[in-house]
């Protein structure tokens, strides 16, 4: 099919879902967990897998292969994650303020879904039954726009799903796949008016950038993550580095990875060396990949190190790599920060209260923590349940998004014949 | 100063802005209030206005004049609107709400200002002033792009404005009026990644759509109005009447007014010729306007008007015209509005509460009425006590946007260094 077919059914199958009791959402969940684990859709997609990955080899990279590969375990996974979702609160027609106006009229903010979601992604094939989820729970259609590499696989298991939608009542285009894995249809999604009522980007920079290009849809930038730990003069530097070494090797290859390191010149004689001690020498003892620190001038007449280039405080690594900086005052890691972060996540470490009030006042990032790991970042760890990705604007959605954030609301108001 | 230069100095304005207490902004707001009504400022205000309406005249509409002119009245009025707004409470700072995780760390989802707030408006000069208002007072730093026609009273509006702004210690750029009135500093505002938080385009639906192509800052639609009210079988129909008339007649040039009235076939024999009494015969007794009924086939069949072509349901008339169409459910009526609605308000009359309730369910709309005027949409009718623009899409504001929707959030977390 067509992607403007594909969006058409798609919209038809959004009056049904914005309309089904959560009973009836989550019934729908359960099938399509359940139609996952089916041998005959289980023996599909991993012959899909199979064929993805032969197709994928020389082509892109070890790391990505494996992302690209499914299992049964894997499988198995997508499933539980879906069962996960069913148990999360129902978000949909709550209500989100009540009003009685000296009128007599009753004004109810309520939350509604959006309608129909787009997802344009890449290579992850699990991403397509999560996303999914997420939309079918908050009563909204999706379209998936995966990767070309995963394609088959993505189709394997939203047919598989389909099943569940249909054992369920519920239309099968509530959740669909485009077709075309060229750029043309990610563009048409972008440009999807009267279709698409949210654009929901996951991917690298490049997708990124241009969703907020040439999107004439309403779109929420995702993702990109150069968060900064500033280890303030005040902070205890213990705590510092087990929080710096955290945010920065518990999985580098995470948006909620720390890249860079802010230190108040009046500590860095003291912390610098713990610190690359900690980055390492301890790690390469222990037989773990050392992190390259990047030093500004300051820094690199403290410690040894790779002196570091105007870039590396714009760069998200995304590596065991690190830029460090000196900073004379709070107030200048602030700016530096607000100068150079996606604003993401950044941390202060510090026992000064009034300091840390002053860093998160002034510091315009999504999450701002004290004495954290900027790695708790996630729908998960902030009690969502889930997460549709890390919004990185200002509008709607900032941090990561669960199921309110795929809602909007309207207002509904009840009255007996007041005019104006 | 270019845009450029504008926009530069007003995002430095914006980091002192969104740091300031909000006695210190309100301070600001009754020093601009006050400078305002300053026998030197309201002399200059009342000379530009002399100007820009004799350059204007010949050029636009003697509405669209009227809209333009200032006297002291008026300027009293953008004053007390002001002091209105200082009333109002404080936005910033809300917490949203407190989780403490497992772990210990507590997140607060904390109201905090978007940061630099760009309005591109068309005409009336006053908007200056509320606009402002509403920026400073949710820690915003704004730049407006009014009306060629009105340029030189906004700029004195402006010039007044900032210097209460400096009386009160806070950045004249926190309010900077765009000088170039050519469409490419519009243009200049769509695209200022980096600086530009927000973008709200008020006026016609030209300037929208441009927006809407153009923006790659988060932005806003706002305004345009296709509302309709649907006659259900079960209305109480002299209600239907005064509710429908009061939606088209009370003020037929602005957004929330009714242009669609959608009936029941069971009651369109009693209900149409009533409606026509009242929006045609009576008004015309009273030397009012009447208005032109636009029927489609089965409501001309009942009563005689203008046959309606299908432009008509989508058409915002800004008149006195209606479109008027018989229909066999309230489902179809719902169909009816969800297609050719612009997603801004619309009514039910009806006193089956099942019927309201599908109603209210199954229309996609900002603000959904039952047995009320759809002529309520609006930020003081709702309690917000002021207004900033009525939200036609669904990502981050929905309806009248008032102090609330002026700002984002971000996440602010306290731990004891907890690492994951």
């Amino acid at each position: 099919m067509t992607t403007q077919e594909i969006l058409k059914q798609a919209k038809e199958a959004k009056t049904t879902l914005m309309l089904a009791a959560a009973a009836d959402r989550n019934n729908a969940l359960v099938k399509m967990a359940e139609a996952l684990i089916k041998p005959e859709h289980t023996g599909k997609i991993l012959e899909a897998s199979r064929l993805d990955l032969e197709a994928a080899k020389g082509v892109i990279s070890d790391v990505m292969l494996d992302r690209l590969l499914l299992n049964t375990e894997r499988i198995q996974a997508m499933t539980d994650g879906i069962l996960e979702v069913v148990q999360l609160e129902d978000p949909v027609g709550k209500v989100i303020s009540e009003t009685v106006r000296p009128n007599g009229m009753i004004i109810r903010k309520t939350a509604v879904p959006m309608g129909l979601i787009a997802i344009i992604y890449e290579s992850r094939p699990n991403v397509t039954s999560d996303a999914a989820a997420l939309a079918i729970k908050s009563g909204n259609a999706c379209v998936l726009r995966g990767g070309r590499e995963a394609w088959r696989t993505c189709y394997a298991i939203v047919e598989a799903m389909r099943t569940g939608l249909a054992a369920a009542g519920l239309p099968e285009a509530a959740v669909s796949l485009i077709e075309d894995t060229t750029r043309e249809s990610a563009k048409e999604l972008m440009t999807a008016e009267g279709y698409v009522d949210l654009l929901i980007p996951r991917g690298g920079k490049g997708l990124i950038r241009t969703c907020v290009e040439q999107a004439t849809v309403p779109c929420i930038q995702t993702g990109t993550g150069i968060c900064h730990i500033y280890v303030d003069r005040a902070a205890d530097l213990e705590m510092a580095v087990r929080i710096v070494s955290n945010a920065k090797t518990s999985r580098p290859s995470v948006c909620n990875a720390a890249e860079v390191c802010l230190v108040h010149r009046e500590i860095a004689g003291s912390f610098l060396p713990m610190l690359r001690q900690e980055l390492c020498d301890r790690r390469m003892e222990a037989g773990l990949p050392p992190v390259e620190l990047r030093l500004d001038g300051k820094a690199a007449s403290v410690i040894p190190g790779t002196p570091a280039g105007e870039e590396d405080f714009d760069t998200e690594f995304l590596d065991y790599i690190m830029a460090v900086k000196v900073t004379d005052s709070l107030e200048e890691a602030a700016a530096h920060i607000n100068a150079h972060s996606t604003g993401h996540s950044e941390a202060v470490v510090t026992e000064d209260t009034e300091a840390a009030a002053r860093f998160t006042a002034a510091v315009d990032s999504a999450a701002v923590y004290v004495n954290v790991s900027t790695r708790f970042t996630d729908g998960g760890e902030f009690g969502l349940g889930c997460e549709m990705g890390i919004s990185t604007q200002k509008l709607h959605a900032r941090g990561p998004m669960g199921l309110a954030e795929l809602c909007t609301y309207k207002y509904i108001i009840e009255g007996n014949g007041q005019i104006r």
